[in-house]
């Protein structure tokens, strides 16, 4: 199969494209790297049958370019604005790095006459939902962050699309990813504060926000599997665990693995950010109905991030993403 | 109060102009006249306390400048790409009429420090729904067109900021609209073919859609009523009526007005046209819940409808919008 990856050199991306190479696909990556890292592609260069261009997905001409002479049968869209927790302080980047260029993508695919188009969202669409586990059939959500909106929008346009034009949509929801190549969030936060201070850590809201984490390869399987077995005209799936930590059991794996015992303080309140949701937990029951199964518990997921992070300390190093 | 009002030289738009101006208000009105019509905002002019500006939204600069010259405590946002049943044929203009000036009058209005910003969204939001009458809280939908996706990109832009920036958002779900200065739908397409041939009209799908209807009067004074009655963060509500009429029962309505007797022909299919909602017919206790309610019947808005129309053969010369 032909691939196309947006955001092929980040976190996830560059997990899928050697995944999908693995299995024998021709991929196309494309990146700006803004997050995305050189050295998260090298791998993969390796391999004949991927390429890669660096672009800016907000120009389209240079897009729709790009997608029409590689001609993908399969677009995966994971590039995004991955800095959720500061979207109030410019709110036009996840408008012009979530939708306009969703919107890019989304056309260019069409253009090429792509057949399946597979969306990275977010369990964040779900807003500050009042069931759990929260199924794709949620009562209609409302939005709490613009990173969140952005990626609603993404959904919509895709299943207009997938509606007015035929292009087959694979939706996405995911939990946090932790594993190889993680670049940002709560575990690398809280390795660079014990780094700097062991004795002491400081703890976003009131450390009992509870969230799912899935691993990467948990994450990327699920998709090739997806992209296999089903053949609706638009596909969504809830993506994570069958179960959830609050920031607190996060925080201690990673002092156990570190062999540190620092002394805890609270931000307060039960978010760690505005917009922040206090409780994710995604009913994945939808997904695992194909007969995929995530592989690793999160506490595991948790460990193998902390040690990945420690074995790459110039991943840390880097601004944090 | 001081209200901004987007699109008023819209159908909507101008009405609403009118009405706030009855009480007291003082108004600002944009247009950019791509849908909306100089002989709409006559009257209002004539008004001290309304003022006008033309201008295409999607132009930040200007939007913003505009904005904070008026400081609205109100802005109500109602412009948007008119041209649902003909989006696939454009995707990109309800990106850009839609959620991008959407973003830009939010923005714009945050700026300017407004307090309350009213959007018009649609009930088209919901997709093809499975419940009927459909409340607001529905199951996540599946979006069917690019119009649709739009509005719910403007709603979720609107939660987001609300939650992040404290402005209080009105979002209302409106059926189709009728009345004084309609310029287009199923009912301007009818009578400009009636007069062309009275002896033989084509229908869009069986004719058995079922559609909810509210008349222009019923849907400013909901807008005015909500925003003096209801002061939650996010206030969503359904605008329509308590019934539904199918395309057949409407054309009967049409035809007895008109004293004709037409042979009808069939498009076939359960739908108008991609994207088009076999059934729309919105749940609307919650608004009715404060207060307000419905004064014209559906079949009163159609007669009312034609009669505008027939008065007023300019508005059926024009190119339809």
């Amino acid at each position: 199969m032909r691939c196309l990856v947006t955001g092929a050199a980040g976190f996830i991306g560059s997990n899928l494209c050697d995944f999908l190479l693995s299995q024998g696909n021709e991929v196309l990556g494309l990146d700006n790297f803004s997050t995305g890292k050189e050295e998260f592609v090298a791998d993969a260069k390796k391999n004949k049958k991927f390429s890669f261009e660096k672009i800016d997905l907000i120009d389209f001409g240079k897009a729709k370019t790009i997608f029409s002479k590689f001609k993908p049968e399969t677009v995966v869209h994971l590039a995004a604005n991955a800095d959720v927790r500061f979207g109030l302080q410019h709110p036009r980047k996840d408008l012009e790095q979530g939708t306009i260029v969703t919107f890019n993508v989304l056309e260019s695919a069409r253009l090429a006459s792509a057949k399946k188009f597979v969306f990275a969202s977010t369990g964040s669409v779900y807003g500050e939902p009042e069931i759990f586990p929260t199924p794709e059939t949620a009562p209609f959500p409302v939005q709490t962050s613009l990173y969140a909106a952005s990626k609603l929008s993404g959904e919509a346009m895709i299943q207009a699309y997938s509606e007015g034009y035929g292009i087959k949509g694979y939706i996405f929801r995911f939990v946090s990813i932790l594993g190889h190549r993680y670049t940002h969030g709560h575990i690398y936060d809280f390795i660079n504060k014990l780094k700097e201070n062991p004795k002491e850590i400081s703890i976003l809201g009131d450390g009992k926000q509870r969230k799912a984490y899935l691993h990467v390869e948990d994450c990327v399987k699920a998709i090739w599997h997806v992209l296999n077995h089903c053949e609706e005209k638009i596909n969504i799936f809830n993506l994570g665990p069958d179960e959830f930590v609050d920031v607190n059991q996060s925080l201690d794996v990673i002092c156990k693995f570190l062999n540190l015992n620092p002394a805890r303080t609270y931000g307060g309140g039960t978010r760690g950010w505005i917009g922040d949701s206090p409780f994710i937990f995604l009913d994945c029951n939808k997904l695992k109905a194909t007969g995929w199964k995530a592989q690793k518990t999160i506490r595991e997921s948790v460990a193998l991030t902390v040690d990945y992070l420690l074995k790459n300390e110039w991943v840390l190093k880097g601004k944090p993403q």
